[in-house]
């Protein structure tokens, strides 16, 4: 999404213009930073907004955007630098891009998308009205136009949106000489930044890749084919979540993206896949949580719907579990202890089903957890809910004992946590294994399930014995 | 953690040995490969384990032991051939590393280790129990074991223990000839890959970097110093955690790591960051859940240990909730419907607390939140809080009027439930920021104490409420 580069601003002690220093000792932008930007926004003050962002680095840039009302960046985007502008608009959250886009006169943003790497400008049009993007792309050159249009025509996600179009090829008769004068002579129309040479057939097909400090320690005359390496083509409709584990896996740098014919038509590079791998992680961890996507600039409104569904599923089973504890309220009537004590019980089980339940998820999300050894994974978290539960139980038992005076009821409760935490460990495993077999995210809506669960057979268990034991 | 390669294994379908393929489409093992390789460690055949194993990478080797049992590992590990023992040591899960680590003779070690960059060899002797560490480093030549030991002497975390001191450096007279023709003849004494060249001043202090690519552009008598960009150089003693998030704004591809006087000492790779946000991002979503640290190899008895405490902690503020209903146990004989709804009140707090702690405590990792929008965020929280309870409360209510014909207990669990929902959106917010501002970890203990709070005061707020108005 955002461009390569190696450089990046010097430390913080370093970055001050004037009386201010824009960041803090975590790299953060600090408070007092951010407000004066504020402050000068308010006062309408120009020519003071310009000496405190143009010296920024554009991630700086879209990270003081995040920080801002939607009144104060209106302000800033007017007096940031176009070329700041330009590199900053990969860097920003989508819902602030998408903001910023509407501000910029579309001729601006036609120079200022020419500047930047394929991929980066297509990730800008996407994000333009559609109006928007054709008096942009009009205005474009018809190279720059046709890649971006190309970049856009493969499906969202994949390795085709997501590789850039510029890419350093070398055919198998060069060697190293022959390679270092091309980029030489070539260099403009080269990526801005690149990390391997691929080595490729007379009819483009990658065939291997030349690390280029590799290359730079081999004598002139050595044959390319002699350095060249196995590498891992990626194939343009792959799904960017199995690229970032490709990535992952393999400790890869760059890698060459191919269609359907095997032929060169782009790479990928790390930099690009640090982020998908920050956004899946981030999808995970709040799908777990029941959040749909939201980001700061994300209003109340959009908050509240992505977050209401799942509180409403969450109420439905709610209601589920309350149906049951009805179902015994003459026991209750009788004892009004057990409805002291239920929660406990329906508690722990929701915890320890989520303990399992993460655990699995994330297994999946790594590829640890695979047919290999499902099953063997399935019977640990058993046993290890027998285990939770051979440990808490006496504690429940005899507390609830002691407290209620009757040494049944201390059973009941222990007896019905072992259960509901084998209950826990079932569901927290099966729940994410069945929903990746069905092709699901196993993040979503599990937890909700999970908890839904434990607390149906949290209450049965419980209210079902003591109506057997103590009536 | 692990070395960088640019290159990797031919596809899936081009690893064929004999009649097996090891990689599904997803890239991950195969059931059956795996299966392949039990069977001929149960059968004792290591000509035909060999066979399996030595066209496979590194990477897919440590795959693989984390699919097979402590036994089958150990017959595995005789048959791997020493080379590629050495690369995939540092793929280890740290458990599996240890094992199998006791199992290698020190003098292969010695030998392997070698043939490691230093932040790989130092991570692989770090596991090494004392007598053996010993051992092996007296094993290996003085220069290799006073890299090792001096990696050991920064703080674990540290980008001192992560970095690896080999580095190519460039004095500031140089110009792109001299440092092509000095990496030609010094070629074994740099890293096996590295992408940035770091210009230093005659007290070895970095005062730039140049990316090797435009090292590659640029004609053979232009000085370094007019390629050079500014670089932002790491303290040896940073965190690993500072460091990834200072790779992942910047889009570094390597950075030059200091020591205290500023002068160079090593160098940081993004692979090896790839690793540590997958590492810090586990943490994450695992203490969210209250899961100490296990992976794929812990023991059933390790994953207990990790568990049971916080399971512990939740059993403790399931019975402060507890109090809290026994303290109305009058109320709920004379209404038992109490008892069948105060379970939803609770639940739905704790889901919404639960919501707005994970978005808090993921924003502080990402810094998104920091000292200048934590006020703003607060207010956000309490408005959503308040809107979904506007919208779930007339359905509880109703739902609960008509169930018991009565409109004033559907009042009071309507009322219950948006007070609630403010305590949740309150605890959800405070919590993570008040655990970061004290420097902890705002993941830790955070779910358990979020969901203790909206139990205890949603038992509180609806059986209190109850009492005054329906008696």
């Amino acid at each position: 999404m955002t461009h390569t580069d190696s450089a990046s601003p010097a430390p913080a002690h370093e970055i001050e213009t004037e009386d201010h220093v824009a960041l803090g000792e975590d790299y953060a932008l600090t408070a007092s930073f951010v407000e004066k930007v504020v402050d000068a926004a308010d006062d309408g003050d120009g020519m003071r907004l310009r000496g405190l962002l143009e010296d920024l680095h554009p991630a700086d840039v879209a990270d003081l955007m995040g920080f801002l009302t939607s009144e104060h960046r209106a302000v800033v985007v007017q007096w940031l630098p176009p070329e700041l502008l330009a590199d900053t608009l990969p860097e920003l959250d989508d819902g602030i891009r998408e903001e910023v886009l509407e501000r910029v006169p579309h001729l601006t943003l036609a120079e200022a998308l020419q500047e930047l790497d394929s991929d980066d400008a297509a990730a800008v049009v996407e994000d333009l009205e559609d109006d928007q993007r054709e008096k942009v792309l009009a205005a474009m050159p018809e190279v720059d136009r046709a890649a971006i249009e190309s970049s856009l025509g493969y499906p969202e996600d994949s390795a085709g949106r997501l590789m850039q179009r510029e890419v350093m090829a070398a055919p198998q008769f060069w060697n190293v000489g022959d390679t270092i004068d091309h980029v030489r002579r070539q260099g403009e129309e080269l990526p801005e930044l690149f990390f391997d040479i691929y080595v490729v057939d007379p009819v483009n097909r990658p065939v291997g890749g030349v690390a280029i400090s590799r290359l730079l320690r081999a004598p002139r005359e050595t044959p390319l084919i002699e350095l060249m390496e196995p590498i891992n083509a990626i194939d343009v409709d792959v799904d960017q979540e199995e690229v970032a584990y490709i990535f992952e896996k393999y400790n890869l740098i760059s890698a060459p993206v191919v269609d359907t014919g095997g032929r060169l038509v782009g790479q990928l590079t790390v930099d690009d896949i640090v982020h998908i791998i920050q956004e899946e992680n981030r999808e995970d961890i709040l799908r777990l949580a029941g959040v749909s996507d939201e980001d700061r600039s994300s209003g109340v409104l959009e908050i509240v719907r992505g977050r209401v569904p799942w509180l409403g599923i969450n109420l439905f089973t709610a209601i589920l579990g309350a149906g049951v504890i009805a179902f015994f309220e003459g026991t209750i009537q009788q004892i009004v202890a057990l409805a002291v004590l239920m929660p406990i019980v329906s508690a722990i089980g929701g915890n320890a089903g989520t303990q399992a339940l993460t655990v699995t998820v994330r297994a999946l999300a790594t590829r640890e957890l695979t047919s290999s050894n499902a099953v063997r994974t399935f019977w640990r978290e058993l046993t290890v809910g027998l285990a939770n539960g051979l440990v808490l139980s006496p504690l429940v038992g005899l507390a609830a004992g002691f407290w209620f005076h009757d040494w049944r009821i201390g059973a009941v409760i222990a007896t019905a946590m072992i259960l509901n935490l084998l209950v826990a460990a079932t569901v927290g495993v099966l729940t994410p294994l069945t929903l990746s077999k069905l092709k699901f995210d196993p993040a979503v809506s599990s937890a909700v399930f999970v908890t839904a669960t434990t607390d149906f057979f949290g209450f049965l268990i419980f209210l079902g014995l003591a109506t057997i034991v103590l009536l």
